[in-house]
């Protein structure tokens, strides 16, 4: 991704292996510091996943697969590294996915997470090649959270179709949901998208179905685990625009590469919703915002019926819900 | 309405006439710092509306009695001070009802703008013992903004139905949308359930969809303006709720006083949208939260076609919107 750090763009993604340790962009001092956190263990690794230092499934899948690599390297055993990182997120399917893929390496697993790590980008880039087929010149598109470059290593799953278009020379308007309570819309798919150079207004969350109604030409969207009959988690409040979506005609598209598919799960009803802390919804930056001695309720992930979905964008084509089932068991292969 | 302060519990109005002036709960410092404002001419009103020390369409209503009042007061041309009060806030037709109210009137003012607070707190108490007639022990209820005490001088429009459930021995629980970007939800709303005793949690707008799903009874809100065909504008976010209402088959009653109808406007189409400043998305309590050089847009209402509405809930009864022409006539005469 793109970087303006003091003048110059430099391109670098949201996590790499470097000098027997791994390096990321902590995503929790974006958009006003930009800072390098250094991971040097598994556990510290748990620890940046769960404190969202690294977020996004793709990302977390990566995160997955070098901490497996920096508990070879130090010597752990395996499987307790495989369920200490387990223990971090409990909705991203990717997180499963690299983490079962590492297992089943022998040997020094650096290379391997590399390897995973480089699979991911390329596939977020057939992502954003495909999906910008579906977007003309002058299109306002509406996105929710953060499922840029940041989320994906690099390039990004809902942004990717945008930055495609960008860089063909159309021109794209986003609508940016703020995304409460963590606002990786305001702080990091605006951050993205002015390193790029699109055009774009950050809206509260609120704003969208208004948008939605006259504005918006398409939603695209990220997900953290879609199920075999195409129900999917994302982060919370995708439900909401994806029923103003469909009530308004306006088409909705989830982007993911494979490894966010989870066969094994019929449908959304078994994907498990993990509750965040009260305290981001009662602070915001660590400035209290609700009045004291108030509850919170944070769930951080809701689930989107497939009904809603237009159609969904990999590495391996667009294709419907209704046509999922076939369109995994050939991708599979 | 019952307010907490430092131990005592009192009872108060969110605006009232006192020694030559007008005195009013400064929402703005809510929830952190109680503080009463004074305001001494129709310009300090015109400010007070405008910046928000009051909000919420009856209690800008009484506001606008009450600045016409010390316009008279002060020996202000009365048409130029309707005019400066007119200008402050575009949205709520209770403004112009009482404008006009007032401009009907003879000599001091001070009364007759007495009168009309004191009609918008009967009114709101009659909404609430008509609407708690819909309220079932242990219903959960979603509300968005505040549509409270404070937004109407007292008791509330959307919350006045649960005040008065809540006193009769009902067990309710509150889901409150925290209602970016002003936050009037985790504020207000929040504050004024705290002072009342009434179990809530504060919940991200985003997941209201969420709740909406399974676990909310019924969604109650207010409204700033309500055409002649029921469609309503109301802050920012209401539309989207009332949609996702309607995809899970949950009740949506919007709660408001006659005053807030606008029999003159045939439709929702009509309703001038306030934009407010970028600031108040870029920026949570003087926070700076959006990346840098990030504009915003802010809308601050939406209107929601009046399909989507179970019932209004008024001080003369629970009516459905393709009733809402008839009992309209029947209740102006």
């Amino acid at each position: 991704m793109r970087v303006r750090t003091s003048g110059d763009v430099v391109d670098m993604r949201a996590l790499w292996w470097e000098d027997e340790a791994v390096k990321a962009i902590d995503q929790r001092a974006l958009p006003h510091d930009f800072e390098i956190a250094t991971i040097r263990t598994h556990t510290e690794m748990a620890e940046a996943i769960s404190n969202m230092t690294i977020r996004g499934a793709p990302s977390i899948g990566a995160a997955g697969a070098y901490g497996m690599a920096l508990a070879w390297r130090n010597e752990i055993n395996l499987e307790d590294a495989a369920q200490t990182l387990r223990a971090t997120r409990p909705t991203a399917y990717d997180l499963f996915h690299a983490i079962d893929l590492m297992s089943s390496e022998d040997g020094d697993l650096r290379r391997p997470a590399d390897r995973y790590a480089d699979s991911v980008v390329s596939r977020c880039e057939r992502i954003g090649t495909n999906g910008s087929e579906l977007i003309e010149d002058d299109m306002k598109i509406l996105t929710h959270c953060n499922a840029g470059a940041l989320a994906t290593v690099d390039f990004g799953t809902a942004l990717a179709p945008i930055r495609v278009a960008h860089r063909a020379g159309r021109r794209v308007f986003v609508f940016v949901d703020e995304t409460r309570p963590r606002l990786q819309g305001a702080k990091l798919t605006a951050w993205e998208l002015a390193n790029e150079g699109i055009e774009y207004a950050v809206i509260a969350d609120n704003a969208a179905g208004h948008y939605l109604r006259d504005e918006v030409d398409m939603v695209i969207v990220g997900a953290d685990r879609i199920a075999a009959n195409g129900d999917f988690a994302n982060k919370i409040g995708t439900y909401e625009k994806a029923v103003v979506a469909g009530e308004n005609g306006v088409p909705f598209y989830v982007a993911a590469p494979l490894s966010t598919f989870d066969p094994a799960l019929p449908s959304g009803e078994g994907i498990v919703i993990e509750q965040r802390s009260p305290d981001e919804v009662l602070f915001i930056d660590e400035v209290r915002v609700a009045a004291g001695g108030s509850n919170a309720l944070n769930p951080a992930f809701d689930v989107t019926p497939s009904k809603f979905v237009t159609g969904f964008i990999t590495e391996q084509g667009i294709f419907r819900a209704d046509n999922l089932k076939n369109f995994l068991e050939d991708a599979r292969v």
